[in-house]
């Protein structure tokens, strides 16, 4: 093998492997916190269509988070129903139930589906808006070297990475895209398995290709600090730490199209789940643009022990073909067919996801299922969700390295959960519907139903409960474990609330103009943890008395807020403290409350977006947010709350102690300086002009 | 006088001049209509800061009607309250009341407030997006010639205008932006009063400068079929026609200041009213971006008799001594401070609005008026969404000429509405508060607060009511007037609509897929009437019977809709059917619906975006729109919808004969020829792939 000639080196703080969903939502987070970052791509452009589309509520939640949940809850699909269509006494396929598709009062937004290359696009756009960072595409690591002497100090950089430039040629799929027929009339039939895990890995061919190529390309060792590999189920990164994904393959074929369907099916704008008595299953999505996905059940090509599946039987007309067949007596048929693929049904979870913390797996990389519960693009989204803000808050000198621990302890249970769910799921969708109670054989449209339901919380995203850790205080002061060092909570004080869980949203006024906001929204995905202080009634003065001693302590001059807030920033750029007092709005003043409530800046006076109230508002009701935590409003309590919306510890209102132990565990004290006076160039910065 | 050496000659359908919101709205319009449009401001860049800034709940269903409302809705400051601030028995300024700003339930919106550079751009974001219309800056008409004998027809171009090009350097503004102190610490006082009516006009002077210019610039001399001025209180546009602003000015001068305040004042987040014992008014608007506008009365500067106001002594320092006097014993200061200006009160309405519907004024060119009640914009606005479509309609040969003529019956009562309000207004406001019920000469506060509160549904836009005419059939079959030519409505079937005005909105589901929208989110701006047809509930035999009656007619080969569908468009392009039947959603399939309800394809398939139903959602409550429409469900109505959402007929279900004598009276009929093809290639053009 030819040495190439010159190779230039680099260092970087994070370098990312693959420009995916979940790349990109890391490299989105990064963007955020100004963090030498770096993301390559092996393929020479983004996906355009087709691919995951499904959007958890959750997923809506983190994105709006980001200041673009609006761009995907304008331009999606929203799927509000969920129809079961079962073969009656005569076979024939009919409605036999409807269920919401989104759990009522769960979110503020519901499921909906969009096509990956627009989350793509928007998570682009995102990063550009606050960062240099570029995504570098038809660049691919062939070579990694770990330094395990330099691993200890997070300041040093263990990781070396070649990078390779491919040729245009290399980097771009096959694929075409088939958005019509052809001349001739035949619908198009180009490769949609390309990206499918029936066709076989292309990784090694690349790098074969790059580094026999043509020597004037680039080639570049890049040492980084952390390294994280979003490259999907044949992750190369994973091969370099040799972790494996566990688990198998079902012998179950499905097909997808995307098409602009011309049906008599009543209900081919609904979320549909369609059992036929003999021919398989179809499930519909309704999409943006007049377009509908179908995932369907292939029979004739089912394949059995392992075999392999002949790619070559698998078209859109044979997929076509099996969906009339399952949705007869309706007629199916299209003139516009936007991407098509088939896939083989299997659950796989890695059995590692990091190595000593700095070098991390995330997406398809440790965890492959079927796509048809739409979980895929979102997980793994959720996994760098979780990762970003830790990398970033170590790499920064915020926290100790302590917190990046707590990834795979909190996703690798996700991972475990959502295989479990599609192992459990595919295989009722896939079964033959039981012809009556005597058919042991045929799956139960009865338990199919109540397997829907119960997906519906899961597949929201919603019910991931994050395990104790020092960011996660769920042991109670009743537990008598522990050793006093590590924060306890008091979840008796919020009833409503799970620590380990994301926090419920629900609409607050704010105290001084009144305008309703849900709480997420003032929860944005900049970095900064938030002591949520809901002090109950402020005309009750035993209340008011709390509020003052608790304001007298964060504004002390070694309060753990001044003690870990960054030199020179403002006051509230690493914890901000935010207010919710029970009401009524017009009992209490702003001023009334200490100004650690509502910070003094001498370039632009009181900070008017901290304090706010549980009560009515003029146009958009009431939310109740003391009734629905379960906090009662004579007494109050505090929360801690991560960057990532996640609760973290429930306490008194007035308890600065264990707020400080909480903090005090995993915080790194900075240099003290002076604070805020931040504030009014970031004020400026952000008057538009334009 | 040098004549240029060449004169280019163009010929456009529409030539806008000016390019503040009226303007911008207009050419936004006829971006969607692909009507040839030239669009000239003789300010060399748009504004970009200070300015205009209060947006109705009107305006944003107007901008949401344009799909950039939700970009609005996102930046803008949320005025929730208003507090009247009124002196105690002391003489010292107490919170006296406080009332909803937004008249709950009366739009889906709220006022909201952000500066007019950023609505500008999103018009020209917009503009941008559907067409290649540019506005042309720094240009300049100089003279105007109109021929009488090419006015009778609409395809002819009787108007002749030369335009010339200034200079960069005439072009600009000598208004500095000042965005900080000056380096010797003393405030910047550049001119703020630029572009205030304390300014002379300097339209002659550019004129002069673009004539005297450099020849080598360009000169053109453009053909128009329509001219629009939009070009502000000095409009040249108006002077060329000789019309005339009627109406008078006041004594009192008031300062405005856009900062970032440093106060005590509990409420500066909230709109207030205040009004001291002795030294005037203050209001203050709370905006975007921390800042904050107040407007202040200047009592010292205040002319007498007519006398002209010695500018030189209005600064920032002076406006602010004023305020703190007005707002004493409250503490007001600033760092920052964004703009500033002042200006004289005075109300003035164009004597006549239109020469020969061939030449328009618009906005400011024809109402001038204070700014505090935040409608200038607005109106501004309203006048040429009012316009723009009229005028894009007969250029495209849709309709006669003759629904041109509501320009100036509809807006002209618009702007002697609003003159009157604010009249009324500003001198409640400007006024000293009465002592007593003695105090003759004082105003009183029970009567400033009724005043505001009346003033609000004003305020809103919402109870704008075009009078009866060719697209308003406000004329009841009951009032047995007419010769039969002009359809005739049955209010009574709708008792919660009121003929004339915006159809309110109220959320509605999709029959196909169960998702609510609000009425008005189906009411794009995009140049369609529609016919709205309310069956009631369709289990009732003889209500469904009804629709298959209408559906026949309506799909009949001569059917109006067929006669003015321009050839070779979907059935749907100029006068689309939507239909709201009475609930429940389940007990009806689309199909069930005769193909007029919902259009089939052929490359398509059925339409699926047609048919809704009044009922209950899964996450966002129930409209009740037959309820709030006053519709009897047992029973049924239909409205016919301008493109600009106001109401012009409502009838019978199924009264065919009087939907197509609406139409008939100022539609043109179109050759015949197929219908329905246009179809999949706008699919395609919307499938997003990027």
């Amino acid at each position: 093998m030819t040495v190439p000639e010159s190779t230039k080196e680099s260092h970087t703080d994070v370098l990312i492997v693959g420009a995916g969903p979940a790349g990109l939502m890391l490299a989105n987070w990064l963007s955020r916190f100004n963090i030498k970052t770096r993301i390559v791509d092996k393929r020479g452009t983004k996906v355009f269509s087709g691919q995951a589309d499904g959007l958890q509520c959750r997923t809506l939640e983190i994105l709006d988070s980001f200041d673009f949940g609006h761009r995907v809850w304008r331009e999606s699909n929203h799927m509000l129903e969920i129809c079961l269509w079962n073969p009656d006494e005569t076979g024939t396929i009919r409605r036999s139930d409807r269920i919401p598709d989104t759990i009522p009062g769960i979110s503020h937004f519901q499921q909906v589906v969009l096509h990956q290359g627009r989350i793509e696009r928007f998570f682009l756009d995102s990063i550009k808006e606050h960062s240099d960072i570029v995504v570098e595409r038809g660049v691919l690591p062939t070579s990694f070297q770990f330094d395990q002497a330099k691993a200890a100090d997070f300041g040093d950089y263990p990781i070396a990475v070649t990078l390779r430039t491919l040729s245009d040629e290399e980097a771009t799929p096959q694929q075409r895209l088939q958005h019509q027929k052809t001349e001739d009339g035949q619908r198009s039939t180009s490769d949609g398995l390309f990206r499918s895990n029936l066709a076989a890995d292309d990784t090694d061919d690349l790098i074969r290709a790059a580094k026999n190529g043509d020597h004037s390309r680039p080639v570049e060792t890049v040492r980084a600090k952390f390294m994280v590999g979003c490259d999907g189920a044949h992750s190369w990164v994973r091969r370099q730490l040799g972790f494996k994904l566990e688990g198998d393959s079902t012998d179950y074929i499905w097909g997808v199209l995307d098409i602009v369907p011309i049906t008599d099916f009543p209900d081919v704008r609904q979320r549909c789940a369609i059992h036929s008595a003999n021919s398989g299953s179809v499930m519909i999505i309704p999409r943006e643009n007049k377009l509908v996905r179908l995932y369907i059940q292939l029979q004739s090509t089912d394949v059995k022990d392992g075999a392999k599946v002949d790619r070559s039987h698998i078209t859109p007309e044979v997929i076509l073909k099996s969906a009339q067949q399952i949705m007869h007596p309706y007629k199916l048929d299209y003139s516009y067919c936007d991407w098509w693929t088939a896939y083989q049904i299997g659950q796989r979870v890695g059995d590692a996801f990091s190595l000593q913390e700095r070098v991390f797996l995330a997406g398809d990389a440790v965890h492959t299922h079927s796509p048809k519960a739409g979980q895929g693009m979102n997980i793994s989204m959720q996994d760098t969700f979780n990762l970003g803000w830790k990398i970033a808050h170590v790499v920064n000198g915020y926290s100790s390295g302590s917190i990046l621990k707590t990834y795979e302890s909190e996703r690798r249970q996700v991972a475990q959960d959502l295989i479990a769910f599609d192992h459990r799921f595919s295989r009722l969708f896939s079964g033959r519907p039981a012809k009556d109670v005597m058919d042991e054989e045929g799956v139960s449209m009865e338990e199919f139903k109540r397997a829907f339901e119960k997906g519906n919380e899961f597949a929201s995203g919603i019910a991931v409960n994050y395990g104790a850790s020092v960011i996660v205080a769920k042991e109670s002061e009743a537990s008598g474990k522990g050793d006093g060092t590590y924060a306890k909570s008091k979840p008796q004080l919020a009833r409503g609330i799970d620590i380990g869980k994301r926090i419920p949203s629900f609409k607050v006024l704010n105290q001084s103009d009144a305008r309703p906001w849900h709480l997420q929204e003032l929860l944005k995905s900049n970095g900064r943890w938030r002591v949520i202080v809901f002090p109950g009634e402020l005309t009750t003065p035993r209340n008011m008395e709390r509020m003052q001693d608790l304001g007298a302590k964060l504004a002390g001059p070694d309060s753990f807020i001044r003690r870990y807030t960054p030199t020179g920033q403002p006051i509230d750029s690493l914890i901000e403290v935010l207010t919710v007092h029970a009401g009524p709005r017009t009992a209490v003043e702003l001023l009334d409350l200490p100004e650690a409530f509502h910070p003094y800046d001498k370039e632009s006076g009181w900070d008017y977006w901290k304090v706010f109230v549980d009560d009515q508002s003029y146009h958009e009701g009431h939310g109740h947010i003391y009734v629905n935590y379960g906090i009662n409003p004579d007494h109050g309590a505090s929360m801690i709350i991560r960057p990532d919306q996640y609760v973290s510890w429930v306490g008194e209102v007035d308890d600065y102690a264990e707020m400080s132990r909480f903090f005090d565990t995993f915080m790194t004290p900075q240099l003290a300086g002076e604070t805020g006076n931040g504030e009014l160039s970031s004020i400026l910065a952000e008057v538009k002009v334009d």
